[in-house]
């Protein structure tokens, strides 16, 4: 369809725009799974290329003057048409990016570039004083980017906002206020019954072939994606990527202990299956993507967490997981292998942690993050706030840099994005409970190995829109609500206590 | 190295432009190995989209406006500096764009994709009826193209030279005349004392796992890529692509008889090495590739034909080949597998042709195009002029539409690129005979399988050089002479004459 007019000239200019990110997306999964190690240094000059070349599609003149000739058309739409929605997003993402110099956008990509070589150092070493002055670069520079977005007087939640539209401060405080005063103590009652024999069994490292054959056997069982669409590949750490609704991939890493491999493939698995079922007619535009960051969260954590470590799901899954490791979980019975998936363990390091501390985890890192920023702790005292945190917390100690520098969000220059992980599992657990109440057969399919009505739930209502909607604006669509943290607290609640012998 | 000026904002731009075609043929390469199948559609816009990008930032009136004001710096330097060919080689291609409108431009980018649907379809079912518009469409668009660039009332010369300037119908004369009077005789000589029984060795199949190996063994023993800068990959066809110096992908099929794999992947890895070895200062400039396709074409059947089908190189790799495949080729000496590699027997398809058949196939495309073009020629006679043609220089007739549709160089609108074969592997034997004269170890090398040195020579003579000379340019530099089939004509009769019985 050839559409003529400012829309048309404006879907022509979005449909280039698109084209350029997938790109630069394409070339990112080829980096992390197949590029040859030395094509590093070349493959940032083309990203860097293709990042500028869409800033400059997206900001030109051009667009501002078709986006200002379009709002009468606009007007006569309906808010959540197709037209309507692609010219509000469209007019939103070129504000925003207008209102950063492009010199401070290079700056933050170098700054991004240089932290993680200096983390990977820093982490190798164990040693937090090679990473402080990139850190302390790359919080200055979000600073810097925090002005130019923040209407509000409120920095740190002009950062989130900048992940998730609609989103700021008022809702990380509500959300990560319930756990402090929930999680917190949940977790030290927890830990005081673990059992260390039964969790175990998971503590073992299992064959990565039978891993990646088991991961593949979960993609095909549960998410139904359309032949010929999808990937599976090795990679050092587990993402999602994708060139288009029917070209989605997915990777993973089969190296760590566990089920690890098979989760992160549930995780992925769910990115894959929004972007893979947003509306077709929405291809090639800005609209063709998940809503924000916490709301792709949403969806990966649906599945990862709430579907993923159900015990319906795992009446059905159970015995598959036992064919791929027969000599390693052939003994062991489904109550004692859930016993050890639900495993509550606090560890100084969110990388063995459970759904419950990670999100403690999560907190320490939010507290952090936001006092920086504030300026009221030094980056010189940040390990030690660190571990104290953790402590305080978590009731177990980091030594020295290790915790600190476990994970390379700021480096990365990824500031006010660790809240989306526990904003994407609140929403997730209030999607579920809507879904639950319109599908009551649901648990029953799922035990029986039948993903399809959630899909189809899922698809109906929060995939197909892509971004049309904010977080918030598609919540209030499907459930009524607001971000709340009510259901996934006493999700957690519900689950966990009755593993307390009374 | 940041410049500064008219010069160092050409360099920044010819950059940007490097960086958009790198990740065009980083796509491409995707598409052909690991894309999902269903990305297809998808994959096609952001190719176009990349493709359009790059035009616009070579035809730019800002490029031409540097290139004018470069006039000068560009005198100032020697022809053969890095400076003065970046300025030479970027306005000859300016001006050679900016001759074709972008209409045309889309029109023939359209017709190529769609021609390549049609000839799948028609190769399928053997019917050329299928092709037929789609053949005239391409020719009439390649006409078109040919119009904008001819300057000489020569359009298929003009064909010739967008695929390698300075290259032009006389030298299709030269080659393509001698050809005929020479090996079309030689083959029907050679054909007579065919010994079909000690060619069955190379005609059945082997696994395609142990191809694999060995494609990857010969790779390393021959080519010193640098490390962790190469892949190979299986795909439909065999071709080479990169993303860098430091980024070269050879790709092949093991799903043919024989050892098709192994001279496949020397072929590519001849193309690859000749861009690792670019002169990395000329990195994300247009000079940062190869001389030409008939130059890359030297390139890559210098290993693949001339290295890869000689005596001394299977004195030494026969022995690896053997413990590769020890049921097949365990008991063959290593007189009948060289008896059996250099088969000549000609056959109305290419693919199972052996180097001298080949020359001779391509003598009917050559000629049958440049009567299509001219019109002298209907398409509607082409599949029975291709039959009669291929009869009358190879002495075997194709069944009804087979022969006309075995490949996809026409319904592509690769029109004229043929010849860059012969070209090729005409200026392979005049660049392997001057390094024997500037090497006269290089055969007993070759036999210890000690490849440095001719990589080495190679580096100096052709490989640092990138696109700063054309191929005739360069081919002066080397040897002194001018494009002569002579040497491989030569070169073709010593090696068969002494294999037939006096």
């Amino acid at each position: 369809v050839r559409l003529s007019g400012d829309y048309g000239r404006l879907r022509e200019r979005l449909a280039e725009l698109s084209d350029v990110r997938k790109a630069g997306e394409l070339l990112a999964w080829d980096q992390a799974v197949t590029m040859p190690a030395a094509g590093a240094a070349a493959r940032a000059e083309q990203r860097a290329t293709l990042d500028r070349l869409a800033h400059e599609l997206l900001t030109a003149a051009e667009t501002g003057r078709l986006l200002d000739r379009l709002r009468t058309f606009e007007e006569s739409h309906a808010p959540d048409s197709d037209e309507a929605s692609l010219i509000r997003v469209t007019r939103r993402q070129y504000e925003r990016e207008r209102r950063v110099p492009a010199a401070l956008r290079g700056e933050m990509a170098a700054a991004s570039a240089h932290g993680l070589v200096a983390w990977a150092e820093a982490k190798r070493t164990r040693d937090f004083q090679l990473l402080r002055p990139f850190l302390e670069r790359s919080f200055e520079l979000r600073r810097r980017y925090a002005e130019c977005l923040d209407e509000a007087g409120d920095p740190y939640g002009a950062l989130v906002g900048a992940y998730d539209p609609d989103v700021g401060s008022h809702d990380v405080d509500a959300v990560f206020g319930a756990v402090r005063e929930e999680l917190v103590p949940l977790v030290a009652e927890l830990a005081a019954h673990d059992d260390a024999v039964a969790g175990a069994v998971l503590e073992r490292r299992f064959p990565a072939e039978a891993q990646c054959a088991l991961a593949r056997e979960a993609v095909e069982a549960i998410f139904g994606f359309r032949p010929g669409s999808w990937r599976l590949d090795p990679a050092a750490h587990p993402f999602f990527a994708s060139g288009g609704v029917d070209d989605v991939r997915l990777a993973t890493t089969f190296m760590k202990p566990g089920l690890y491999s098979l989760f992160a493939t549930l995780h992925e698995g769910g990115h894959a299956l929004y972007e893979h079922n947003v509306d077709p007619a929405l291809a090639r535009t800005p609209l063709a993507g998940g809503a924000s960051a916490s709301a792709h969260e949403s969806q990966s954590q649906l599945w990862d967490l709430v579907v993923g470590r159900s015990r319906p799901f795992w009446r059905f899954f159970y015995p598959r997981v036992q064919a791929a490791f027969p000599g390693e979980l052939g003994g062991v019975q489904l109550d004692a292998f859930c016993a050890a998936l639900d495993r509550v363990r606090p560890t100084a390091l969110v990388e063995r942690s459970g759904e419950v501390e990670f999100t403690v985890h999560l907190l320490v890192r939010v507290e952090l993050e936001r006092e920086l920023l504030a300026g009221t702790l030094a980056f010189r005292d940040l390990p030690s706030a660190w571990n104290d945190r953790v402590e305080r917390y978590l009731g177990v100690r980091a030594e020295g840099d290790e915790g600190v520098l476990e994970d390379p969000h700021w480096a990365d220059g990824l500031i006010g994005y660790y809240p989306t992980y526990t904003l994407g599992v609140v929403v997730a657990v209030q999607l579920w409970e809507r879904a639950c109440k319109d599908l009551p057969g649901l648990p029953a399919g799922i035990e029986r190995g039948e993903f399809g009505e959630l899909r189809g739930w899922l698809r109906e209502h929060v995939h197909r829109h892509g971004r049309k909607f904010t977080l918030p604006e598609l919540l209030a669509r499907v459930t009524g609500e607001q971000i709340d943290p009510g259901p996934y607290l006493r999700y957690l609640q519900q689950k966990f206590r009755e593993r307390v012998p009374a």
